[in-house]
């Protein structure tokens, strides 16, 4: 059974990650503080995981560059963090992902390879990435990969020492493993809150139901849409201490409130965890995770019309 | 003559208002770095002042309650620092101010008196704040308030020590005052470089001809069309190392661009330095200051669209 990641790795991957990463800052909001995860270079906190992961590797597998999937964060960090250690990258992505992702990548220097979403969840399935050259790092499942988002739950300790409830956006689950093993691991009495999109509500079946589902995402929030994979499962039913999930049409507010009160431009999965603070009670000091801020110019305009 | 503020005096102020105000973080585009004053409470840099000032008061003046005139982000910060000092507060605005403007002061409590231009721009000349009960603090040329801007040069030279030149943008001149007071007090080899925009490029043409000029703002950086005063002549002229004009076209690009690649909301006048930085040569580090945020939001889906 998968258990939390411990608070030595967390420290040491945060110590890694730390000279590549930002700071990002706290600001106050009605009723809680938003972490601005959307600030990190590439748009999102994903540049914390794989700092960690790739500085982790012994250097003859690093020199063989690397290689992710990704939905489209994930695959901006790993050629980000790629280009700034001077190794190679190429990422798999859905053909689907918004171009603001893939562009992205591009401009880093990593080569994209595009692939429908069922062929790509075969290709993960069957770990064809054995069969590249480069070294593959797992956009959410790696452990390092979840110590490195792990200095978040760090931070969040030294800058609100009385903090009580940390609300998280979750996809494929290693944002929320890495803060909530942060927290847990100091602090056992903060509430974990894990939210997702009711267009893409995949743990929330999957805890009611007990086993693997298979959803088709209707989100806004495309960074949460990972598929089941069971070897999360543990480790985020241990990490969650509760589950919110975000009607479709107030997720689309979030994000221009985002723009207005706080002057962020987050994405879908980045304003789901301020979308759901209207469903707790006030009271507790809160803290939500904007995750990130890669949306397509074109669906921003949208939300803001 | 004006001089510069002292440094005793940018520490003493910026030391009044830490408590109160976001210690902003850099992010890093392509050959600069960004100070986000956007993320303030209230969406400027204008609180910093303001906090300063009010601070400064003699406790019976403070408790009349404050009263000030702005184009719109010096309203909001003073209408933000009486509430939270529990004291009252009411702006003239002109009444061209963009509604995000002056709804923000009403939601923080504080009254609004729009007035057209120039019945305002006589109402100031003639001092005619004497008259109100309230505590008057002017929102640019007050030295306690350009003392609180000072911290920001504070905090840049504390974040990048090997700071060589800072865009600032430039209105009616406290921000860049008390910036380039701080840089010249402690590292007078910073180049301070003030920016305005070709819809209204009041201090150029005033150095240019060297006095009073008058122009009517054709620009979208709103936060920048305070009207020429006298008494900031000899200050600016010390204080503004080199000029640029930025034409509006390129401004009005400026504001997506610092959504995507910044993921950051900028008004007008707080993508004024950014939007200058292209005519710079590269190499020197630069830090260009958001100065705010506060921007329409029609009018930020319509730049976006």
């Amino acid at each position: 059974m998968a258990t939390v990641v411990s608070l030595d790795q967390i420290r040491a991957a945060s110590d890694r990650a730390r000279p590549y990463v930002l700071r990002t800052p706290l600001i106050p909001i009605e009723g809680a503080q938003l972490k601005l995860e959307c600030l990190q270079p590439t748009g999102s906190f994903k540049v914390r995981g794989f700092f960690a992961a790739a500085l982790a590797l012994p250097p003859d597998r690093l020199r063989r560059g690397l290689i992710t999937v990704s939905a489209g964060n994930a695959a901006q960090a790993c050629a980000y963090v790629a280009k700034r250690l001077g190794v190679s990258c190429r990422v798999f992505m859905y053909d689907t992902a918004p171009a603001t992702k893939s562009e992205g990548v591009k401009r880093l220097g990593g080569k994209v390879i595009g692939m429908p979403r069922d062929e790509l969840l075969e290709w993960m399935t069957t770990e064809k990435w054995r069969d590249e050259p480069e070294t593959f790092i797992h956009g959410f499942a790696d452990r390092e990969l979840m110590a490195g988002h792990g200095g978040i739950g760090l931070e969040l300790l030294e800058d609100v020492p009385d903090l009580e409830r940390v609300v998280v956006p979750v996809g494929g689950g290693g944002l929320v493993s890495g803060v909530a093993s942060a927290l847990k691991g100091l602090r056992p009495g903060i509430e974990v809150i894990g939210v997702q999109s009711d267009g893409y509500p995949l743990w929330n079946r999957v805890f009611e139901s007990g086993g693997p589902v298979s959803i088709k995402p209707q989100t806004i929030a495309d960074g949460t849409t990972a598929p089941f994979d069971a070897r999360m499962f543990d480790l985020i039913k241990e990490c969650v201490d509760r589950w919110l999930t975000v009607p479709e049409p107030r997720l689309r507010a979030a994000i221009p409130e985002l723009a207005s009160a706080a002057k962020v431009v987050a994405e879908g999965a980045g304003a789901l965890a301020y979308a759901g603070l209207d469903q707790l009670s006030p009271g507790p000091r809160t803290v939500a995770v904007v995750s990130g801020g890669n949306i397509d110019t074109a669906l921003l305009a949208d939300l803001l019309s």
